[in-house]
């Protein structure tokens, strides 16, 4: 192999790297556990040997650049990473300087939304849309709007957080501080917390979870939601009207071609699916909302590789 | 004067027209009621009348171009105005193609939220904003995104409608066919409905409609809230909750610069302020919230002529 491009994606458990030919077909990709909390050095020091290891693998003569996608916060202008959130202790750390001095090519760096976003626009379920608009749905809602393959930034090249939109203020209160947004109303730990807090005297969930409320998760609810047990069949029916005045919002707002769906909750994406598309027609007198195509991600876990990529593609190819 | 550019603004009562020079100053400006039900014929020739009024009084020796901002639903890339709505009769009218015939310069049709946003971009209160989001609340809540100056647009040209945001589905229907959408909730309608709705015994609200509930409009509740009167105090806490979160949702969803706010209802936005303020710090650790800047809007009726006048502006000078 000639020249490859290599994307990596740093989330808060696992790292992968990928390396890409010029026509953007993943040749090798390997992963590693992240380790953060033993020092953003340690992590860097992994991320090098994973890109190399790629290299030697995929054969390339030549190195274009390295494209990250990172679990954030962090700051794509200075090329830092600020998250000792889920990457405990990796406070204001320069990956993008630091790779650049290692392997002297250019270097990108985006938020991990954004760039399973770029991924699903360049070889996934949104491949040239003008404008699409992703939605994860997992342990938190991530979301991200591309433009003729540009991601849409906020003021200071802030990441919009659609997730915390609020749709129900007599909901939980979410640690954004707002009571009843998106992800409290929809993601995994919501759905969890509802199961958690139903009467579950009777109910499929309580075998399924042999008898421990405590270890249901929002696959459980989803199991049972199909063998018809009431409990989750009235939580899924719950987050389901939250899911759909969600995606009405995003239809009314920005009206993109192409939205999205990704993460674990949309895994069982077809449960939501008769109160989205039931929704949906409300909305359709105001904007075209029936021509918005709704589709599930293709790239799954490497979305964010592909993402990654696309941006030095974007710009060095 | 040697150029000038002409700028129309179409509603659904008035229809003004305004000549600019080329730095962008309003020479003259001349309104006209619009008559629509009379049929678009007429209309035309009205609109006519005017441009070659405010040629004259300006002295123009020559027309650059002609920019529309009109009252939707309209297409832009066919430049033809189907608004039977609020023009009656007006169905798929090719504006843009009779003043092209008419006046053989090149001629725009903008949606007037997006026009009077890019109004405020050009020579109003978002002066050059990298992204501008605009509100304007009224008889109902128009919305328009202005991204470096370029007008956003969702798929097939179509005009995001925010306003329509479902902000809480206990709320009354809509003629969007939502429950609860914002501007069923914030718009000068939506004040005078729960003002009629109220006890209106011993309220201020009954004696300055000289006790005609019906006549009561939001102008009335705004004015007896500033006199203390418990009933309209109430609608305006009550509003200033959902103004507050719609901007919030804003703010989350774009996080624009700068944030413009129009309208009749927002010529009272200091009775919304402390509310608005108070909930976007709850939203200050997601998005740089508190940095985004909240300004009413500066060119008033004139914003629709200026942005009119800047498509002619920006592509032809």
């Amino acid at each position: 192999m000639d020249k490859v491009i290599v994307g990596i994606d740093i989330g808060g458990t696992i790292v992968r790297a990928g390396a890409f030919d010029s026509n953007g077909n993943l040749l090798v990709m390997r992963e590693t556990p992240i380790e953060a909390a033993r020092g953003p050095e340690r992590g860097l020091s992994k991320i090098q040997g994973l890109i190399e290891q790629v290299l030697a693998e995929s054969r390339a003569q030549s190195l274009t650049g390295i494209g990250i996608g990172c679990t954030g916060p962090l700051d794509p202008a200075r090329g830092t990473i600020n998250n000792p959130f889920t990457l405990p202790t990796w406070e204001d750390v320069p990956v993008v300087g630091w790779l650049q001095k290692c392997f002297h090519v250019p270097v990108t760096l985006e938020n991990d939304a954004d760039a399973a976003a770029l991924g699903e626009y360049w070889q996934g379920a949104g491949r040239n849309a003008k404008r699409l608009y992703a939605v994860t749905v997992g342990t938190g809602i991530g979301t991200a709007l591309i433009i003729d393959g540009q991601i849409y930034r906020g003021l200071d090249d802030s990441h919009p957080e659609g997730g915390h939109m609020v749709l129900d203020t007599a909901g939980p209160v979410c640690y954004c501080k707002a009571h009843g947004c998106w992800e409290s109303l929809c993601a995994g730990p919501a759905i969890e917390r509802q199961a958690r807090e139903a009467d579950l005297t009777n109910s499929q969930l309580l075998r399924i979870s042999s008898g421990e409320p405590e270890k249901i998760d929002a696959r459980m609810v989803f199991e049972s939601a199909r063998m018809g047990d009431d409990v989750s069949l009235r939580i899924v029916e719950r987050v389901s009207r939250y899911f759909a005045q969600g995606i009405l919002n995003i239809a009314t707002l920005f009206v993109p071609d192409v939205l999205v769906l990704s993460g674990g909750v949309m895994r069982s994406v077809d449960l939501f699916m008769p109160e989205l598309q039931r929704t949906m027609q409300t909305c359709a007198e105001m904007v075209p909302a029936n021509r918005i195509q709704i589709v599930p991600a293709q790239l799954g876990y490497y979305a964010g590789l592909y993402g990654g990529a696309y941006t030095i593609f974007n710009k060095h190819l």
